[in-house]
């Protein structure tokens, strides 16, 4: 008997197991559709995965083209240009295979060819109008090829609006991805410096939401439609959070120095997912916020072992590099919660004080940081001191992120803590 | 500044807060329906969430009906009537308020006034047809009023199938409630008797599925439309069951012990959603299979504390009385994991051996037996050793939740199994 690796949260409709993409054809015939678009990251295009995408398309007859233009960190033009390609092929469904960017870049496309608008329309106010989406969009199927943004489980789509010199977002529940297909064979071929970043990434994703304000601290809504997607730590969300940042602990430094760890891999795969779901429905607060104007007005750095042709700050790295000044500032609103997550990492914190629980954990997230090659602190990406006004100013419209912070702040709180974070050790 | 009590889970779309079952009228009001059926289980009608409901649905002028002719443990019968009535009624959306039993009887309604047919048709087989639900259901937003079921969370409705003296099922994702409102201001009016019953079935939900086969022990399915909801143990269920156990361990006894201990209500609604999630995605096994029949062939034997014109033995309690024997039994297959169920459950496991997990684990299960007045075995609700082979007979067609034990059962295990749950201390 051969047994099956596989299995299913059908809750919010992600797969997980080794080999399970070579499946995706199965699921295009099952919703019936006649024309897919395939979004992939084009440094995969002659990887395997490639293959086992396209073969399993076509051993199901399915109609489809592939559109590989895709930008790493993408724009609203690099959005817009996809929506074109979409609206202009007549597609009833997509597949987004890659990282954060493609899976976000496939949730836009969608969008905006089926419900067109002027590009402002659904991006996130007060950068955006923030109407909401109107109804659901097309199929669409994510396979994450990192681990990761979660963005498989997520209805949210990042981007750079250039002219703005801004990241920012468009969110909603329909973006959701119908279905998230996670299989550990599809990061094997991650370089080691996108692994860190991504995993970086997702120990903020269950980190920030476990810190979060929490649900029952928030405004009451006129009525539960109004209810917001980032609506605070809750029992549910904590769950998911605690678990992820334990495996992360565990598997993280495991994956970095081993791409050939199937284990890790597979693990950091599930926490990646398990921290989306977390996120999604909890929210992300400060270094998600600083992390938008870091990665918006980078000038004269490029990652190493990252291959582009621009100045960029990758996502996980830029929301890293402060969370140890800000675990620093919010600890004193909970510091049993920020003990509790940096033992679930690892730490030991048997003879820590409720007192010492933000150097605790920042000291935890440095370990990370520095195990993983991160640079030390906004010093090492190109940042001084004069600039953090401007990076003060970048985050201020990040509200609906920074109104989770479980401390208030304000711009003067943004100003220490962006100057903490120029140099961390 | 009014703080929001709420939060909600999209992923599977439940809602928790109390008192956020005023909402529900602007739930159904977001969904743009016309005229909605609302089932109310029939102890509710005169008490306060009664009037909560129809307020609401008055407030946002939702054209309702209310039907009330609901089995407790329903029939096909009662199935089928509450599906005539809601052929008839024009209905484009259900809301279902009270325990598994309305619950279950919303979904049958739903499914049989959305696509007629012969009423086996949808039935599990062997004992019904097994044919798949041919699409998507009208919506129907469930509150549930015992902790419970998971029965909001879950694609599965459950019936007596008269003739054929066996109680069995009817499973489709498209049964799963749009949205669970979960609220524990509707249980405060719970009688203990079903308070008890109804928490030990969240018990049973989450060790069954944490003792599950594992998923990656199963056979793998020709495509991935033919992989079972009931798919066997696995990372994620693990997490939702063993918080579970954790949950029930600490507050089962006190929401017992003392109706208006709010906090312990809140947390056994909580436990039971999260157990339902978990037995969704993994499947329950023996306690459950071996409950069928155990319900179904009951004769002479009528619960105290439960309001009913019939022999009955309540669903939670026909599933706990065979559960001390069935991880005695299972716990060879995997020790550790029922070791980590009974420490989940509050037992000191710190001097146990594996050779031991199987007593530990049915120790401990009793102790909560005993305090909340469960019959000591089958024999105390009726049953005596001649009707073994009847109640194996029962128990064999129940084959996707025997395929899912651990441990490999047949007849002869059956047999002594039943014996050994006529008396149980
Ligand atoms: N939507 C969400 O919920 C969400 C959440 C967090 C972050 N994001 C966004 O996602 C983006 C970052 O995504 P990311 O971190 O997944 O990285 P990415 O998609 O930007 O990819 C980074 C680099 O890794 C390469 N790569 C990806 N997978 C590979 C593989 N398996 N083998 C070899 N190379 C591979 C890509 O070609 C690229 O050069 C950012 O724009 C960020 O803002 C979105
Ligand atoms: N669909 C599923 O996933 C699933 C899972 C497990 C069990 N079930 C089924 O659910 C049924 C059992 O449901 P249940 O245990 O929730 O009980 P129930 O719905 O049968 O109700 C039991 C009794 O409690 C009363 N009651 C319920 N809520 C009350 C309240 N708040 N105040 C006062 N009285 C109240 C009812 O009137 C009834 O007399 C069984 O048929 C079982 O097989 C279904």
């Amino acid at each position: 008997m051969q047994t099956d690796k596989v299995f299913q949260m059908s809750a919010s409709n992600i797969r997980f197991g080794e080999g399970c993409t070579s499946e995706i054809g199965m699921d295009l015939r099952a919703l019936d559709v006649r024309r897919t678009m395939v979004l992939l990251d084009p440094g995969l295009k002659s990887l395997p995965i490639a293959e086992v995408v396209r073969d399993s398309l076509k051993q199901q007859q399915i109609d489809f083209e592939i559109f590989d233009e895709i930008s790493v960190e993408p724009t609203d033009a690099s959005f817009q240009h996809a929506a074109a390609v979409a609206a202009a092929g007549g597609f009833d469904s997509f597949v987004a295979v890659g990282g954060g960017s493609t899976i976000d870049t496939a949730k836009a496309a969608n969008l905006y060819a089926t419900w067109p608008a002027e590009f402002r329309r659904y991006v996130n106010a007060p950068i955006g109008d923030g109407q909401p989406v109107p109804g659901p969009l097309k199929p669409l199927i994510a396979v994450p090829t990192t681990a990761g943004t979660g963005s498989e489980t997520t209805g949210v789509a990042v981007f750079d609006f250039t002219a703005q010199k801004a990241k920012t977002g468009i969110a909603s529940r329909y973006l959701k991805p119908t279905l998230g297909i996670i299989d550990s064979n599809n990061t094997r071929s991650l370089p080691p410096a996108v692994a860190a970043s991504s995993g970086l990434d997702v120990l903020s994703h269950a980190l920030e939401s476990y810190t979060a304000l929490p649900f029952d601290q928030r405004p009451k809504p006129a009525s539960p439609s109004l209810r917001p997607a980032y609506q605070g730590a809750n029992p549910i969300s904590d769950l998911w959070c605690l678990h992820a940042l334990e495996l992360m602990g565990e598997y993280l430094p495991r994956a970095f120095a081993d791409p050939s760890d199937d284990e890790a891999r597979s693990n950091m795969l599930l926490a990646s997912a398990i921290a989306g779901i977390g996120f999604g429905n909890a929210g992300v607060h400060l270094p998600h916020a600083m992390s938008y104007p870091v990665a918006g007005m980078v000038k004269g750095f490029r990652p190493k072992g990252f291959d582009v042709d621009h100045d960029m700050v990758p996502h996980g790295m830029s929301v890293i590099l402060s969370t140890p000044a800000v675990v620093r500032f919010t600890a004193a609103s909970c510091p049993q919660r920020h003990l509790r997550a940096a033992a679930a990492l690892g730490a030991d914190v048997s003879n820590a004080n409720p007192s010492d629980a933000g150097n605790v954990l920042a000291d935890r997230v440095i370990h990370f940081m520095k195990r993983m090659d991160m640079p030390n602190g906004l010093a090492a990406v190109g940042y001084t001191a004069t600039q953090i006004p401007d990076l003060v100013a970048g985050t201020l419209p990040q509200q609906r992120l920074t109104k989770l912070s479980p401390s208030p702040v304000h711009e003067s709180v943004l100003t220490s803590l962006f100057q903490e974070s120029l140099k961390l050790w």
